[in-house]
């Protein structure tokens, strides 16, 4: 099954017989206190940055959210598409909470986009599945509901195959539905990282869809965050995850995710692998050179 | 299921409900001119510096190959595995292809050791497996044949039930049978990876056996191997996979293996992630004062 999202000048196709779809985090106010006076004094400028370290990571979609308190994030967050898609061609996935934001988005956005996110709550998903439908945009929707975070794949899968009927039901093609199986930090529960790659095989082996998620909520509270958070990557690719939220800046997970697509016959004879093997040893040349000189 | 190995002073346990068991594998001549030139003089003295660097890398069992061409190969490892147990407590896999070497070291091993390695043909089981029951010690098995490497995790479940079936009838324990699923190199075959993942799934699921492999095979002729066999071994250990004969220098690697530990449930609350972080941090600060003095 095929995810395609696209910009006004670029496609990127998420699936199991594709390389993996890192989608870039930072483009995101939480818990970065002068990024959000800045947006809220109207100041975009920050983005930029954002943007390139993002794609020079390795990101294939950058995620957008706009989540600044006392702003009119829908305004806010049509303005930083806008200006993102003058920037770069990338697709991008489009995240928050507020109904009218992802609508705004959504309008300003040129392309098919994804956006982040519904849950299995049925009053969100009326609300959000039919502006889904509206722009034939892509939607990540988590297996959760109102009453909170299942604890088991069980439940999960059940809450997954009431989105799947509820995304049929809005005429939604399965290809544009991309789960979120929730990854839970290890540090609160030793089983939490085996639930969810127990869902992700079970999703996978019921309906084929892709998925995505958080992928450093694993580490959470823990010590030596992104040693962590690269080798969950290569397990949960293994079980069958297509895509993951993440920050494109650590190296050594992007290298792990690029890793793995080679081992899972994502990138065969490792063409991608040999290419950025070569780029990694020319830039150490030239910085070599150019500490010499 | 337990693999319970030991020495005259410490036991190890192999088990999927264990953290995962390093097997280090630098004590082999093998593609070491140097090393070969000294064990063929009767010098064993190398061995002393490869020993603590696999035990101060996180090895938790130490592989002993002793295959030196125009030697007395059995003499030599049993001198070997003599020598190292002055060394170390640590217990040994005794590595060779030739019987009479495996014999001489079994009988110079004081425990209980892992032998490597029979395969599934009828001939060397049956000179192979005696040996193991007589010594009550624990045997690695691959599943190829006269026929060469089965293609298909099918096909290697075949020959995995015939070496079961011989195992149980020479009456050996089924918990000291250690199956090598056979990991070959990604360069050679896109689906190479695959096919050992899917091999150890159902190893795990049909029977419970303990696994370990060659990891470092799976990376042969590719560029970066520390990156992509770094990457394998969560994948294979979210399968199944309960051990690995591996190089413990490699800090990359061994550290992907711990961080995989955890995010499975192997070390609950992260206590041995959170004792390594702090030796980590420990030294690091040591050298920063030892490099400002």
């Amino acid at each position: 099954m095929h995810t395609v999202l696209s910009s006004h000048g670029k496609t990127v196709t998420i699936g199991h017989d594709q390389p993996f779809c890192i989608i870039g985090e930072r483009i995101n106010p939480t818990g970065r206190k002068k990024f959000q006076l800045q947006l809220r004094a109207g100041d975009l400028s920050a983005i930029e940055k954002d943007v390139f370290d993002q794609i020079a990571g390795g990101a294939d979609v950058l995620d957008v959210n706009m989540g600044v308190p006392l702003t009119d994030e829908p305004a806010l967050l049509s303005k930083a598409i806008t200006l993102i898609q003058t920037l770069t061609d990338m697709p991008i996935c489009i995240d928050s909470s507020i109904i009218e934001a992802l609508q705004a988005g959504l309008e300003a956005y040129q392309g098919k986009a994804l956006v982040n996110s519904v849950t299995g709550e049925d009053e969100r998903m009326e609300l959000v599945l039919p502006l889904i439908k509206k722009h034939g945009a892509a939607i990540i929707a988590l297996p959760n509901d109102e009453t909170g975070i299942p604890a088991t794949a069980a439940e999960r899968m059940v809450i997954t195959e009431k989105i799947v009927r509820a995304v049929e039901k809005h005429g939604i093609p399965l290809e544009d539905l991309v789960i979120d199986p929730l990854a839970m930090t290890v540090g609160a529960d030793p089983e939490a990282v085996k639930i969810t790659l127990e869902t992700i095989y079970l999703i996978r082996e019921k309906w084929g869809l892709n998925m995505t998620l958080g992928a450093s909520n694993i580490s959470f509270g823990l010590p030596y965050r992104h040693a962590l958070n690269a080798a969950f990557l290569p397990a949960a690719m293994s079980h069958g995850l297509t895509s993951a939220v993440m920050d494109a800046r650590t190296h050594q997970i992007v290298e792990s995710v690029r890793a793995a697509d080679l081992l899972l016959g994502l990138d065969p004879w490792g063409s991608n692998w040999i290419t950025r093997f070569r780029a990694m040893q020319a830039a150490k040349a030239a910085q070599i050179s150019e500490n010499g000189a």
